[in-house]
């Protein structure tokens, strides 16, 4: 009998909230039988769909919430709403009544909130967005994905440490392999942040682990398992990538209609053109996730499905039942990182007023 | 009758030279018959590939190298050669007897090379790499690739003027529309640096054309014709990109070859398949350009054959035919950069050491 967790769920962010979250936590509850959900949201509403979803029900505890954050919704906006399902699905991780959230809600808000209550783990300068993308070696971890759209040397290489966390934990890899994000594969590319980035891990308790620099065609060739690098660069080669799938997508699908023998054709490779879908499938690679905080944050795609939300879930329980946070604790005491005073810092600090990307689509879309 | 115009070319960069650009030139000479060529490297081997192609032997004249810059040298290296055929190009361009040159060598040498031999335009702070990729709505030129890893407001606002007189000159578009890269769409996303280059975008000449922010995933779908960004994102999503349809493109091989059924599958729809594939062939996107040096330099991909030579000859001369850097200099003067000094700039400042891209595979590669 393993031990009981309980995750916080926002009930009412998505564009299918909260029937499609409700939903999904039906399938959740055959997964997670032992975990316990606090469903967080208009009770009304969550009372009717848990009659239709009598295993989602077995599993749930209702919480009213008042007001939901929108999807337009300001981040400083989101942050005055004390009573939205997003905020009381925070503050029930920041009082520890709940290990991890999920929300399908607005990327901004629930990042600024979740730095702001739950907070960032001791010894950690700034949490980040991280997810999980198809390669053709098998997973590939990523971040930063948008939560820090300028970073320096110590950021980078705490991304590093909890990207190999995350892979050990979430994809199950032993000692996964890590690469940083630069121009070129050689030593002197870049600027000085990544090249002293590449110098601390090389000579860190990881260094056995770290591949040196990796290019932006090392993402989909999964030359390395974990994938680091600044918010800016993330976003932009993480929506960049999903833009070529899904353009190659969408030729496809007209070449596979335009006429009788090329429907008799799709009918002939289906099976393989299915196993393409679904080995992209974004359901599959659903649920970017905040580390580095107090807690476990899991934010879904907002334009997801039922099952898409429960593959969140999945993230969710994964890191909170294999000790995600505790190992990055042990693991930044092992860098050493905390011995560096801010003044050490160097590279592209975070300028005042400069605001984090949208991850709102944070998953491979194949059309 | 047309102006007569030299391009210098490099005979000796490239995995297949000095045959492959001899062969190149054979194309080149069917599609510019008044252009003429200054072919520089070994002088017996040229002379002798051009006994067997009559066609280049017309529009060339041999001038001999008696080095030749390798593709591991380091630009430090290449500038202490002097004799080497890049290098002569390089002069012949610089001391106008040529207008432009082409080169599938080294790509650090040549940009190294090009910055100190050919100078940048007056009024240009940096030249950049740019490079045409395919849409959903048709060809996009994006910049900087690499030439510059780290770059300031003032950056940002020439590579936008040079990639609106590239896509009026090589594209041929009348007013082509401008995006600037960022983490999301809204105004206030992404640092100083970027909103800042916005800001003067919008006030500029180039304004109505100025779009605003786009974000990775419009590379692909063609939400504007120019995609400005600096050298290290350009890189990395240019690189990501190609990365994502070459894992595409292996999977789809597998499937239409994974068995008799998905074999005849593919003859059914092979014209579809053969049109995607000359849609994304890398040759037609071959020539990365350096744009805003005192003179039209032309890097080809040095694993490409005869025909992307060829290509990359048509992008050098489009450019030189159009006037490219005559027009970059009106629109600078419009743009007014000139009057801003450099205690102005601010942003991710260029440091010292900052070693650019490695661009040498600036196409869309699909396998």
């Amino acid at each position: 009998m393993t031990a009981t967790f309980t995750l916080a769920v926002d009930a009412m962010g998505g564009d299918k909230a909260p029937e499609m979250v409700v939903h999904g936590l039906e399938y959740a509850a055959e997964r997670h039988p032992n975990a316990k959900f606090l469903l967080i949201g208009d009770e009304a509403r969550l009372n009717t769909l848990l009659g239709r979803y009598k295993r989602a029900r077995a599993i749930c505890t209702v919480r009213h919430a008042s007001e939901t954050i929108s999807n337009d919704m300001k981040p400083t906006a989101a942050l005055r709403s004390r009573q939205s399902s997003m905020r009381l699905a925070i503050d029930a991780v920041a009082s520890g009544e709940a290990s991890g959230l999920v929300s399908a809600g607005n990327t901004g808000a629930l990042l600024a909130l979740a730095k702001i209550v739950i907070k960032a783990l001791p010894g950690i300068d700034r949490p980040a967005m991280a997810a999980i993308s198809p390669s053709a070696r098998g997973d590939v971890v990523m971040l930063d994905l948008g939560a820090n759209v300028q970073c320096d040397v110590r950021n980078l290489v705490e991304f590093a440490v909890m990207g190999d966390v995350f892979a050990r934990t979430v994809l199950g890899l032993t000692a996964p392999s890590i690469g940083l994000l630069n121009v070129g594969s050689e030593e002197l590319k870049g600027d000085d942040t990544v090249r002293e980035a590449a110098e601390i891990l090389r000579a860190s308790h990881i260094g056995p682990q770290f591949h040196g620099f990796v290019e932006g065609h090392d993402i989909a060739a999964g030359t390395t398992d974990v994938i680091v690098t600044d918010g800016f660069t993330g976003n932009v080669a993480l929506k960049t990538g999903e833009g070529a799938l899904k353009l190659i997508g969408e030729f496809l699908k007209q070449v596979f209609t335009s006429g009788i023998i090329a429907k008799l054709a799709y009918l002939m490779v289906r099976p393989g053109l299915d196993r393409l879908r679904e080995w992209l499938d974004p359901r599959r690679y659903n649920g970017a996730v905040m580390v580095g905080l107090n807690g476990v944050v899991v934010k879904s795609h907002g334009g997801t499905d039922a099952m898409g939300f429960a593959h969140a879930v999945d993230v969710a329980m994964d890191m909170v039942v294999h000790r995600f946070n505790e190992r990055i604790r042990e693991d930044l005491a092992r860098i050493g990182l905390d011995k560096r005073t801010p003044a050490e810092k160097n590279g592209r600090d975070q300028k005042p007023g400069a605001q984090p990307g949208s991850t709102d689509d944070t998953h491979l879309a194949t059309a």
